[in-house]
């Protein structure tokens, strides 16, 4: 146990004042400097909370960028929001610091998370500092915003609806793989360019809050591909009591993903079962579908049609060019 | 970095369907199925929020009882909503667990959970769940109402005012003493009674709750006291830009720390520094006095006037019985 310090202002008062209380510009964070942050809710809203965190060595690398750490935790949050069609409110932070983290690394941490607080408007609104014996954690709680009753779930899939996702899948998870084995690069036939592309979309997710409106307006259910397309797809179709039918060939993926998969096609598996995706999955009615896909063009993210929903107990199957489901070794991505 | 792990319905689902989610009862929750909360604000009111964590072997000891954990750092959070006068609207939970944590340690730490989340009406609304190869935390956000525009703040007192405590001040600095150093005990001349008393109120935060209410209708300035009378209540004077006189001679004390006391006069700073109350301090109009101290009396909590509020530069002065002030080494608890 720690004995108690001697502090006029503590060394925590200090790094809060210095790191952390410029980021704190919402009137409701009370500069930090309160027990506790305070908003007013906009009347007719529900409020939509999500937490989620990360773990140096568990879910970053040791020597990743602090403002690539920052970026990653606020937008993994950020991601969940937007897959439930909610407008970002704010966020609270928690951070556990190992004494050997130099003043340096909350700096570049700081910043990190300022760019970000500015690009997605999602204020820091208050948080917790601690002194840990571990590795470096950082947890954020995020809050969103709903028009009352409209918060999608993963819950509302019905027989006959589209199956879709934003953007391309996989990237991160081979990103993931290249950094464990930097050798995989040249296995894998990749330019420097399309191997920068894999290692940055796992390092800095690109959570969709761009299209967030259009998916709590056209979407039937949702939610973000964190653990992996076929293992969340399962749980939406668990979820929903339903099944899905997907064509592997349908799947949309980079030109580095392809590059990949054209020198090692058993990749597949990592592509839809990898994780850190940070796209959202959606089922859409069709009669909905054109207007969303285009009107998230317009916005600059794609949406792709990838299978339809069918009766069923639940299961989301993953079909290859003749047809057959293939059947994966890990379906989703866990820590336990 | 873990890489991904077999799994269908994954060790954490299952941990989570088995402990956590029979605590889920808030219709919010969607019982932790989806990947976010929901909750509809009561029009006219703000929204209070807080987030404080625990780590094993800095916040608790390693063998504190798993329920007591639990308790504690949700007991931590309801303390500020308690000091600002806010009532509890939920929590969202995130736990990073070692490998080598037990399943009777997670199955006892969410029935202390449970208890809590009965008791002061504060539901689970969402979570997350993490392995860690460090120690084992706990990080709770809490969310809680006041009308608004009510909720109480550090920056109100005004000179005049008088300064109250809740409960007795320093019990759980001296049972954390004693944990430290059990021989203390018969230093202290202390009954078996006694000891138990200090060490419970350590392991165990009573948080003032029950008198919210009475606190955003009555207390011009409030804060709970986690890291020690004399530096937070120094804390709540430089918010407000006044002074406080306390007389050292009134803080209440429970009898097991006036028998500590009288054995050791010089655990009076440990008293007035050690941390851990989770008692509030609040300023109060002398108006406002008589009522505020006998409603909460009704509601079983001790009110003690300790001081008034002067003007000055924000500094919180503790006299002794000829008037002096007493200085501390150390007037208030910091991790850093």
């Amino acid at each position: 146990m720690t004995p108690h310090q001697p502090s006029g202002e503590s060394g925590e008062d200090r790094l809060i004042a210095r790191y952390f209380r410029p980021l704190a510009k919402h009137p409701g964070a009370l500069g930090l400097a309160d027990d506790a942050a305070m908003i007013t809710p906009l009347s007719g809203c529900d409020l939509v909370l999500k937490t989620d965190g990360v773990i140096s060595g568990v879910h970053f690398f040791p020597d990743d960028p602090a403002g690539a750490v920052a970026k990653k935790v606020l937008r993994m949050n950020l991601s969940d929001l937007a897959a439930k069609g909610a407008a970002p409110l704010g966020f609270l932070l928690a951070i556990a610091l190992p004494q050997e983290v130099a003043e340096a690394w909350i700096a570049a941490f700081a910043q990190g998370l300022s760019e970000d607080i500015e690009h997605y408007g999602c204020p820091l609104l208050g948080g917790d500092t601690d002194r840990t014996p571990g590795p470096l954690s950082v947890s954020v709680t995020a809050l969103g915003r709903v028009p009352h009753g409209t918060m999608v779930r993963r819950s509302g899939a019905k027989p006959g609806d589209a199956v879709v996702v934003t953007g391309t899948i996989g990237d991160a998870a081979l990103g993931l793989r290249l950094r464990q084995d930097p050798t995989a690069a040249k296995r894998w036939n990749l330019s420097e360019a399309f191997r920068d592309h894999l290692l940055e979309r796992y390092l800095l997710p690109q959570p969709r809050n761009a299209v967030s409106e259009l998916i709590r307006r056209h979407a039937s259910a949702a939610m973000d591909i964190s653990d992996g397309l076929a293992g969340d797809l399962s749980k939406l179709c668990r979820a929903s009591q339903v099944s899905a039918k997907i064509e592997i060939a349908r799947v949309p993926l980079s030109p580095a993903a392809q590059t990949a998969l054209a020198a090692d096609p058993g990749l597949m598996d990592v592509v839809l079962t990898g994780g850190d995706d940070y796209e959202i999955v959606a089922t859409v009615t069709p009669d909905n579908l054109r207007e969303f896909k285009s009107a998230a063009a317009t916005l600059g993210v794609a949406v792709t049609e990838i299978g339809r929903v069918s009766g069923g107990k639940g299961e989301a199957q993953f079909l290859d060019s003749s047809g057959h489901p293939l059947s994966f070794a890990r379906p989703s991505f866990s820590h336990f």
